[in-house]
C-alpha cells in the first residue's frame, strides 16, 4: 500500500494534505459551519474511536447537520486513512462541514449534503507524566460549548497567549467558576475525590474525562461532578488537564505560581489506568515512549 | 474587459466562484479564523467603502491578524474585482484569513502571511422602505462581537430559526437587553429620539448605524447610544434594522405581534437620507429599483 506523509481527504478524494483544496463556498470559510473531532492514533489504531464517533453525531445533531454517512461508514473510511500514513503514531482530524453554496447565513436547500474533511498528520505520544504549566483567563467565548464546533478563535487567541507566557495550555473561567482549557477539560484531585465540571452548556463533554471518571468508579475514587472555583483550582492537591491527543497531564505552574503536586499517587493512579486503557485499544505503550514531548 | 457571473478571488488567483478552491490548511477551515467585511455595489461603485476598509484593519489588529497589503492596495483590488463583474449591482464580500499552515490552535510562524479572499455576486438593491418581520431570541455568542469574525455559526442557527418562524431577521437579547440581529444593528425610535445600543463588546459597531446616528445629529433628532431592554423594542414607535446590504428597514412585526409603524415621517426622513448618501455614492438610486426585495 502507498504510504503517506501527510494526509487531506475531501469527500473521497485524497492526498498531500499540503496540496488539498477545498470549495471556496464550503460554509466551514465563511461561518466556520461545521463540527469537528480529533484523536490519537497509535500503531495505526484509532484510539477510543467510538466514542469519538458518536460525540461528533452529537455534535452535528445539536448543530442541526446530517451527517451523510452512517457511524460505521465513517469509522471505517477513518480507519483506512489512518492506514495510509507512513507514521504509525498520529492525530487523526476530521469534520463534517454544512454543505457547499452561495454565501447565506440561512442553511442551503436540504438538497446540499454535508461534506467530509479527514487529515492526518504525524504526531509522537506525548508524555502523560509530564508537567505543564498554564494560565487562567476569564472564558470570554459562545454558550455552546458542549459543541465541538469550528467557531475556534476565542481558543487560538489565548492558546496564543498561553503560549507567549511560556505556557502549554490557559484554563478558562466564567467569573469564579472555572470551565475547561482551550482544548482540555480541566479537573481537579482535592482531599481524595476527583472533580470536574458537569457537562452543561458551558463545556465540551471530554471523552479522556468521562474515561477518568469511568476510572476513578472502578477504583473507588469518589466523583464530584460540579463546579469549581479559581480559587478551589489553584488550592487542589492536583491538577488535571485531559484531552484525547494529551491524555491526562498534571499542572506544576498556574499565572507563575507553583500549585498541585499533593497527591502524586492517587495522580499516578489514574494516569496508569489510562495509559493500560491505550495499551488494550493501541497494542503499544505511551510509557516507554519518553521522546514524546508535547 | 470579460465580464464574470460570480466571482471569487484568493491571494490574486481569481475565477468563478462556484470553481475556485482553497488550500484546506488556510485557517478559516479549521477555526473560522479570520476577519471579514461585505459591502453593497451599485453601479460597480462599492457604497461606503473607506469605512468598511478601515474596519477590517480594526477587527484584524484586535484578532492580531496582519492584513498583508496597504488600504489603498485593498480598495484597489475591491474597486478592480467589482468591475469585472457582468451584474452592476452586487455584494461584495471579503475576508483576511490567519495563514495556511498545519493545524495548531496557536499561531503560525510570522513568516506565514495572511490570505486575501473576495467575492463579488449580483445582488438586487433591496427596497429599502419594505417592512420586516423578526423574532426575538436570547443572545449566546461570545463576548467578542466587536470584531467582525468569521465565527458566526450561532449567528447561522438563529438566522435559520428566523425563516423558519417565516421572518427575515433574529434580534438578540442578553437577558433583557437587546443586543443586535443576527447579521444588523438594531435601533428604535421612541419620542423623536433615535436609540441603539453602545458599541461595547457585544455589538458589532455598524457602517448604516454610524451613518444613521450622523444624519440624525445633521437632521437634529436626538441620539442616545444606551442600552435598551426588549420591552422597549416592543413599545418603539419604530425599530430599525440596519446593515450593509438591507439599509434601514423597519420591523412591522415582531414574535407575531405587530410593532412600530408611529413614527412613519421620522422613519421616512432617515431612509431618505440614507437614500441620499447611496445616489451620492452610487449615481443611483435605490428608490427607483422596487424589484429588488431580500
Amino acid at each position: 500500500m502507498e504510504k503517506w506523509k501527510t494526509l487531506g481527504y475531501y469527500n473521497g478524494v485524497f492526498g498531500p494534505l499540503e496540496e488539498m483544496t477545498v470549495p471556496m463556498n464550503d460554509r466551514a470559510c465563511y461561518f466556520g459551519d461545521g463540527v469537528y473531532e480529533a484523536a490519537y492514533v497509535g500503531n495505526y489504531r484509532i484510539f477510543t474511536l467510538d466514542d469519538h464517533v458518536d460525540r461528533i453525531y452529537r455534535s452535528a445533531s445539536m448543530a442541526e447537520i446530517e451527517i451523510p454517512c452512517t457511524k460505521d461508514e465513517m469509522k471505517a473510511v477513518l480507519t483506512e486513512m489512518a492506514q495510509k500514513l507512513e507514521s504509525p503514531e498520529q492525530v487523526i482530524y476530521w469534520q463534517v462541514t454544512r454543505g457547499t453554496a452561495m454565501r447565506a447565513h440561512v442553511y442551503p436547500d436540504r438538497s446540499v449534503k454535508a461534506n467530509l474533511w479527514i487529515t492526518c498528520t504525524p504526531k509522537a505520544i506525548v508524555n502523560a507524566y509530564r508537567k505543564i504549566r498554564v494560565i487562567t483567563a476569564e472564558d470570554t467565548r459562545f454558550f455552546h460549548c458542549n459543541i465541538k464546533t469550528l467557531n475556534l478563535m476565542v481558543n487560538c487567541m489565548l492558546s496564543e497567549q498561553a503560549k507567549k507566557a511560556g505556557c502549554e495550555e490557559a484554563i478558562q473561567h466564567r467569573g469564579d467558576r472555572v470551565t475547561e482549557g482551550t482544548h482540555s477539560n480541566v479537573s481537579i484531585l482535592k482531599d481524595g475525590v476527583f472533580q470536574t465540571a458537569p457537562t452543561d452548556n458551558l463545556i465540551l463533554p471530554g471523552i479522556t474525562r468521562a474515561h477518568l471518571i469511568e476510572i476513578c468508579r472502578r477504583l473507588s475514587v469518589p466523583v464530584r461532578e460540579e463546579p469549581y472555583t479559581v480559587q478551589e483550582l489553584m488550592d487542589a492537591d492536583e491538577i488535571i488537564i485531559s484531552s484525547s491527543t494529551g491524555f491526562a497531564r498534571s499542572v506544576c505552574e498556574a499565572d507563575g505560581r507553583p500549585v498541585g503536586g499533593k497527591a502524586p499517587k492517587l495522580l499516578k493512579a489514574l494516569q496508569d489506568a489510562l495509559r493500560e486503557e491505550f495499551i488494550a485499544d493501541t497494542g503499544i505503550d505511551p510509557g516507554l515512549v519518553p521522546s514524546g514531548d508535547s
